[in-house]
């Protein structure tokens, strides 16, 4: 049985075995702002791709943390919105980012930047 | 100029640069416990491989959040530690961790496990 499967906790692991996977956070992280379409989601995170994001959000659905809801047309779209869980998840993320502005710098190294495409002309 | 390259805000875009990468917030995590050594860490977090956690302590401290330090043998060993920064990642991990506790189902998804080699027998 594996009730500590690693040296950093349980829930911790069960924490980063979700947000560990690139683009989860940030998917998150605009859904905090509110719900949104697919395509306001893609938008909202340069650099992702149509499957990742579909993954991505099937993922956070599978946890609980989003639900996808299909609003009827025309135009038919699917709507994208966090739960109870997902937004408990809020004061966590805002510690993160209270972190990040103090502490971590703006010029991350190459290897760990997340927004290339931000870069570009669009 | 990319001042907010995603829609999540740039704080969050930088935070989820560094702990979006498979392991590198268990890794955190257990450095929070207390210093290091390489092997230690590895022993820790099951499942990761000495070119990956050798990689992650890099970034880590590429960013800032992690000290290397050689200490003299024998048996010669590399000792790894949170600095300033890291540790005060310490409170919004600690919100992570509680609202798992709260929100995060035990069964988490296969496709979202993240340590197989705990259910091994060692």
């Amino acid at each position: 049985m594996a009730r500590e499967c690693s040296g950093a906790g349980e829930a911790m692991t069960r924490v980063f075995a979700l947000l560990g996977k690139r683009w989860t956070g940030i998917v998150l992280a605009v859904l905090m702002q509110g719900e949104a379409r697919f395509a306001e989601l893609r938008r909202s995170v340069p650099g992702i791709s149509e499957r990742m994001l579909s993954d991505r959000l099937s993922e956070l659905a599978a946890a609980g943390l989003v639900v996808r809801e299909v609003v009827p047309g025309p135009p038919l779209g699917v709507n994208y919105r966090l739960t109870t869980a997902g937004t408990a998840l809020g004061p966590a993320m805002g510690a993160l980012g209270a972190w990040a502005e103090e502490h971590l710098a703006d010029g991350v190294p190459p290897a760990a930047t997340e927004c290339p495409e931000a870069n570009r002309p669009s």
